[in-house]
């Protein structure tokens, strides 16, 4: 990996470096659907030293700062995949609103960050035209971006697949229904149906389209942002490279305190993916961190700063009403989620009905005029296995789905938030009921956490609930990192946050019988039993810690080719053992397994030979299986 | 943590040092069942800082080396716990077959470790008499151990349970039926079913006895083993202090090559754990790594060697047998088991059924004499997703069951190894199958890992696997580390190990609704909500990595007092906010929900006084729950 260093902007605190070049092993290439060479998709893939092993292609996030050369200039930004798209839908091109002193905190003028200096044109839909990509699945358009989202999701599958078609029908998939491929129209009629949302601000020209739903991968969503205490606007930057570079679908900046409007102008003119905010945060910070002061003017003033700059999807606390907050008072937890604490404080303080749930008509208008999808937060979720699934989290989670209805009724994308601390046995009914209370819109889960003794290592105690709700039909797994409940995370903790729940959502693709998730565990397996080490490193999710920890035991190059490994040392090896085994047993034919019974048996030559066709007869009659 | 140095041995490698002292926040505490002194249990105490909070007891198998000061020295060996109840069973006592050059792998003198000096008498049951637990059980006696284990598996449950009485039937336990409280009649009456076991060789006077059963807390093992590539003994002896220090209930030596009877002597003298042991790796050294070179007699020899040295289970791969060979030859990874390969070459290279098999009869009756426990292996496992739940495998399975009948009859204890490579929705039936075969005898798993595609996080790909099973009904979970597939553990990797495996241990024990599981989350969450930061640390799995997360963002001690952390800062803090919410509703009094919500409604001063009678009963109606 290479840092390039870029060009750095003005002020005290720019953008000033960040992490690009290919993971090692793989190579970043570029496929079009037929009859569509203006969509270019992206894709990693991993080059294999056995020449009878075709070319893995995995699932790419990464954007352009894979590439071996990607020109990457953050004053620039990204390459604009969708403004040709954009610039043909007729929308307003607007002066946007101007920025002010509160939108950066008003900070002083010295310690001001510039913003990005990227142009971009600021778009709104009109009244009456379609804008969101639900009000193109409805009306019976197949959008750019639904196309680019089909051809992404298939992978390299068609050829692949047709080589291991007997594995097509494992799984259990919970009433899911992921097709064989995916085509455009398949993805138009899952977003007309509200099943699945393309994150994607028409004032965001910036991303590779992406859908999140329950019949397409599991996604995961990775949280970067700077807090009162500490960070910078360069790790901000940084921090949304690093954590696409492994896997990383989607990012929500949770940015507070000052700068965040030109840190965010970063970070959205350099983001490849769906970027999610907070806006309450940001309304919070310009009435002073008072939530008493908080009104609808200021979060509405908040919503069309931040739409205006590209913003993929909101999180609005809208379930949590006043009523509900009295449910919270005896848990152990209270209320864990800073939205959802900050509404209903505003709520009990006047004994008011939430502003976000009585405007929620007007944040819908002002959502779709952008295609802002919704990202409906679940402020009352538990804090604690003693809190999960219990009154206040069901009954926000029953507002949700009334919400949803309303979105849907004003053309808005809409995801649904959920838990956050439920032991095992209490996860899939969250699922259950979510899909039916919100008609099915995508769920978006953080963890959620199975047990809550062991701080230091949430991503673990979370990945173990995320894999199961992910089976159960969640669309996208918010990560946890190490430091969950005590700290910032660092690099590294961003990259083991993202690693793990790669696999979580992997191994919730391979429960669900997505038809090419097995395709590459197959492929490093069968690296593992050749002891093809380079291959085994270059397939798995991160490829440059699989070859540190092989180092650390064998660090030779020798051992790298080498037919056995530390754990066993050559002579206990198991898999050098079978190898011969499968030789053995191969040569001796068809009638192997029959014959070896017969002599485990105890029979004779002679009486083997007699009843080799009778036993073959049984053999066959009982399906190939010895042992009944 | 203090590293406590002890005499040294004779040799070039000996044991030196291993970790003591308490771990950080918590005490050693010895409690004794009413009436029988000389059973002293103990576990490991946490005091909190609120004088409002009772400690939190926890268990402990970590012996006498978390003592503040335990006198450990590592020639005497470790407490002889049950040398007096073992004197009084009237076994013979022998004196013990000889040493020979290949117990050691005909070593240099000069290189020859010597072996632990702690003496030990060594004794053997009589035909006839009752040595096994399972045989005191089924006699209708209860042993020793049996009170021991009841007075552990309760913890201070009886106490703590009558202040949160609520909560007790609460999980889904998929037939288990763990007791409100743990008697000594019902640990004899789950072993005398076979469905649990105390692995407690006559021989191994040392070990603090333990139970593996699924209706106890699920337990986890640790593997430890120096290999043909790298490691010493003085390594080996710290590395099973250190794995039983972080919450390992059972340690299995895997060591192979050079010095292994001299360095088990060290391990066995010193651990309070059962350890667990592969005999057919000594054999196979014995015989020069050549598996055709295996036979009967220096397996019995070995077998006898280990009983006598107190060896507390066996590994005994006997379930492979010649006609199931070749049910592996068309797998993509064929056999990842060391056991298993080395059985299926034996058998394919003479067309011959297993010796293992065909002595089980005398093998069980070598076990007996001692009370090893059998730990049938799964040679058969799958290495891989795709050869998951094949017909290897669970051929293997049948055949384990009916072994298990046969040393259940022959008066042995035995539990069942278990996959492997297992994705999510495949899980379930490797448990309900297990149960069914094998008459309930318990089940000890490795993992599952849930893909295959992660290498350097495998102990999170099986942890997600590893909780779902141990939530189905699996006894004990063999811990899987980080470096699984590519080197040897080092210490930090056994740690993560360890804790990772506690955690989903933990998380499967509150799936399965064990009544006294979730008084440790609600402790430690009622911590993190009052900000009592040094609880939350010490109520953790590992309060050394939680308070140097912690310490990592907010180094001064002053923040170990603060009413925030560095996620939110001051002025988002959730907690902080709810807290405050939490005081005001408590003050509206009992009528606050239905207030509110007639507030929410809109309803006028009047009316909602005109009302309140009304609204209160509707909400007593509804059990407390407004929205219906």
């Amino acid at each position: 990996m290479t840092i390039h260093d870029t060009k750095m902007g003005k002020g005290p605190v720019t953008p000033q470096s960040v992490t690009t070049g290919p993971i090692q092993g793989s190579r970043k290439v570029y496929a079009s659907p037929a009859g569509h060479p203006d969509i270019r998709v992206p894709f990693r893939e991993i080059v294999l030293s056995d020449p009878n092993e075709a070319p893995v292609r995995v699932y790419d996030p990464s954007g352009p700062y894979t590439e071996t050369d990607g020109g990457i200039d953050l004053n620039n930004g990204a390459p604009l995949v969708r403004k040709g798209w954009i610039a043909g839908r007729g929308f307003e091109t607007v002066a946007g609103r101007a920025v002010k002193p509160e939108d950066n905190g008003n900070i002083a003028a010295d310690k001001l960050v510039a913003a990005c200096p990227a142009e971009r044109v600021i778009r709104r839909g009109r009244p009456g035209q379609p804008v969101t990509q639900f009000e193109f699945a409805r009306a019976g358009i197949i959008t750019q971006e639904m196309r680019y989202v089909a051809h992404r999701e298939n992978l390299a599958r068609e050829e692949a697949l047709a080589q291991a078609a007997e594995k097509l029908a494992d799984g259990e998939s919970f009433g899911a229904s992921v097709p064989e491929f995916i085509t455009p129209e398949f993805v138009r009629d899952e977003i007309a149906r509200g099943r699945a949302i393309i994150p994607a601000n028409i004032n965001h020209p910036e991303v590779e389209p992406m859908a999140i739903g329950r019949n397409f991968l599991v996604k995961i969503n990775a949280n970067i942002g700077n807090s009162a205490v500490v960070s910078t606007a360069a790790d901000e930057v940084e921090k949304l490279v690093w954590a696409i570079r492994w896997g990383a679908d989607t990012v929500m900046d949770l940015s507070t305190g000052r700068n965040i409007h030109n840190i965010r102008s970063w970070i959205m003119r350099n983001a490849p993916v769906p970027i999610g905010t907070v806006p309450i945060y940001q309304a919070l910070e310009k009435v002073d961190g008072d939530p008493l002061k908080l009104d609808w003017e200021v979060f509405k003033d908040t919503l069309i700063e931040q739409a205006e700059q590209g913003v993929d999807y909101f999180t609005i606390h809208a379930g949590v009403r006043l009523a509900h907050v009295p449910l919270t008072a005896k848990r152990v937890t209270g209320i864990v989620s800073r939205g959802g604490s900050i509404m209903a404080r505003w709520c009990l303080a006047g004994h008011r009905e939430s502003f976000l749930y009585e405007r929620f008509d007007e944040i819908c208008d002002i959502m779709r005029a952008y295609d802002v999808s919704f990202s409906l937060g679940d402020g009352l979720r538990p804090g604690s296995i003693a809190d999960a699934n219990d009154d206040a989290q069901f009954a926000e989670l029953e507002t949700l789905g009334e919400l949803t209805k309303i979105a849907w009724d004003k053309g808005c994308q809409v995801m649904i938030e959920g838990p956050g601390h439920v032991p095992m046995h209490k996860i899939r009914v969250n699922m259950t009921k979510q899909l039916r209370e919100c008609g099915e819109a995508p769920f978006y889960t953080l963890g959620p956490l199975t047990t809550d003794i062991a701080p230091g290592y949430d991503h673990i105690t979370s990945a173990i609930g995320a894999a199961q709700i992910g089976w159960f039909g969640t669309a996208m797994l918010c990560y946890v990192t190490p430091k969950e409940h005590l700290g910032l995370p660092n690099r590294d903790d961003v990259k083991t946050g993202v690693i793990t729940y790669k696999l979580a959502a992997h191994a919730a693709d391979l429960a669900k019988g997505h038809p090419a998730a097995q395709l590459r565990d197959d492929a490093i397996s069968r690296a593992r039993f050749d002891f093809r080490w380079e291959d085994q490193f270059n397939l798995s999710l991160d490829p440059d810690t699989a070859r540190s920890y092989h180092d650390e035991t064998l660090p030779k190059d020798a051992h790298k080719v080498a037919h056995f490994c530390s754990m066993c040392g050559p002579k206990f090896c198991s898999m050098k053992i079978t190898q011969d085994l499968r030789r053995e047993v191969l040569e001796m034919g068809d009638n192997a397994a029959a014959d070896l019974a017969a002599k485990a048996a105890g029979l004779t030559e002679a009486e083997r030979k007699a009843g080799m066709a009778a036993k073959s007869a049984e053999f066959e009659a009982g399906g190939g299986k010895l042992y009944v």
